[in-house]
């Protein structure tokens, strides 16, 4: 399979847009790669993955020219280096992404600044862990990505991003930036939240609970290990359908304690069938 | 090293009996091995893994001169088993002790049938699948073995059952049945729980959110796909400590959904790095 892209820059090498680089690097040896970062230190990372892109962080300068821009950084950064993009010489075929968590929000900012250029993407891959040091060519193999487009999004960049996320081993589903948000509240950050709340709730007042744990603890509060900086601007920026899906879940919460306290252990039994049924679906 | 044991019987063949049955004649194969189960067909699965015990279906003529016998059935039960076992020629240096994730219950319903040749043990090992076909002779490698001895129990059989389960791959915690039950709520039956709660705040209403599902959703509801007749009874058994934990992740909630509403991303991200800095503790 030819590249479908002339030169990639990607926005933030951190554990996505690491991934991002190695999977390209791997896929399309005839595709230039640029990477920008905040910090210049953060070259010495690529190297040392042995990524051999240019290196600047000139938000301007490292769009300039390339057919595919991929945001990768923390989603409040976005409206930002989308006004370095905007001032650029951009290719007349330029196409931007980004990789957020949220898309109505990144989207909303980034449509005025960018026009159809922008079409917002989701990967649904990642871990609680970060940085380049944990980045893999993989990461991507086998992840649903959602694509975001609008009324306006032209049929030729549309297709040219869902060909360049199938190369890197996604499958694709579409909708809008508003169903995103309220499905990803659901399948992504409502676990995540819950996570901490489960650990919180577990440890406060006796840390020494942990030297009994086993797996079912160590998987149902692994994402509660994920960086809070990063996550807490993810609850901001989904804020209305993470706290509708909160909501859903105190009430359950509500349900499950009305069912313990009144003993009946075959109204339990069938609370715990439902969710068994619903889960085994995945 | 020498068998610790003579004749071993396990009671209920399933995960955790059928993977004791085949660590024991892994490690022990002069060791003489005993399965108990209900139902005379369970014996098929039983000879499907290899495992060359003595099988009956007759709860009394199973514990006859053994000198460790293993509750391995729901929690539920083993008042009835334990009765059974009362009534046969047990051997004078017999030992019997259980599997079971509630121990305050367990102890106070065995210890008057079977006085103080019972020690309950719980080892945090299992899986959200059940049955025989699931059994490893390596599950109890590496886990946390709870021993909740009480203060008329011997020390001769205390040791005993020490090295048995130091010999299975545990490392070993003592406590009394009632802090053990506190201390399992936090880290096995309060994630559990919320476990279900989060796969039904998820998908109650879309189903279709799976569609976008990741390791994150996958590894955090994974439990809730476990055996709905298990953890009911479980959770009837260790009802007023899992109630307490259920209260403590309502205001932990409650908590969450204030900041959120706030908008206050500072106070989110504090309330993410407290349960991070605990997770980061395993």
């Amino acid at each position: 399979m030819p590249s479908p892209e002339r030169l990639i820059t990607l926005y933030g090498p951190g554990l996505l847009g690491g991934s991002l680089a190695l999977a390209i690097q791997q896929r399309f040896p005839q595709t230039c790669l640029r990477l920008w970062a905040r910090r210049p230190e953060a070259e010495d990372g690529i190297r040392a993955r042995g990524i051999t892109a240019e290196f600047t962080t000139d938000a301007r300068a490292a769009a300039q020219g390339a057919s595919l821009l991929i945001l990768c950084t923390p989603v409040e950064t976005m409206a930002t280096l989308a006004a370095a993009i905007q001032s650029a010489p951009l290719a007349a075929d330029a196409i931007v992404t980004d990789v957020g968590s949220v898309k109505a929000s990144v989207v909303s900012a980034l449509q005025p600044l960018l026009g159809h250029a922008f079409i917002g993407s989701h990967p649904m891959a990642g871990s609680e862990k970060t940085g380049i040091e944990t980045a893999r060519a993989d990461l991507f193999e086998g992840a649903a990505c959602l694509l975001t487009p609008v009324a306006e999004t032209a049929a030729e960049p549309m297709q040219r991003l869902r060909d360049f996320w199938m190369a890197m081993g996604c499958h694709l589903l579409e909708m809008s930036p508003a169903e995103h948000d309220v499905k990803v509240a659901r399948i992504s950050h409502l676990p995540h939240f819950m996570a901490a709340v489960t650990t919180l709730a577990a440890l406060r007042g006796d840390v020494s609970a942990l030297k009994c744990a086993a797996g079912g603890f160590r998987d149902s509060t692994r994402v509660a290990a994920g960086d809070p900086g990063l996550w807490s601007g993810i609850g901001a920026a989904n804020q209305q359908a993470l706290i509708s899906r909160l909501e859903e879940a105190q009430r359950t919460l509500a349900e499950l304690l009305l069912i313990l306290r009144s003993g009946q252990v075959a109204e339990l039994q069938q609370f715990l069938a439902e969710a068994q049924a619903l889960r085994k679906q995945l």
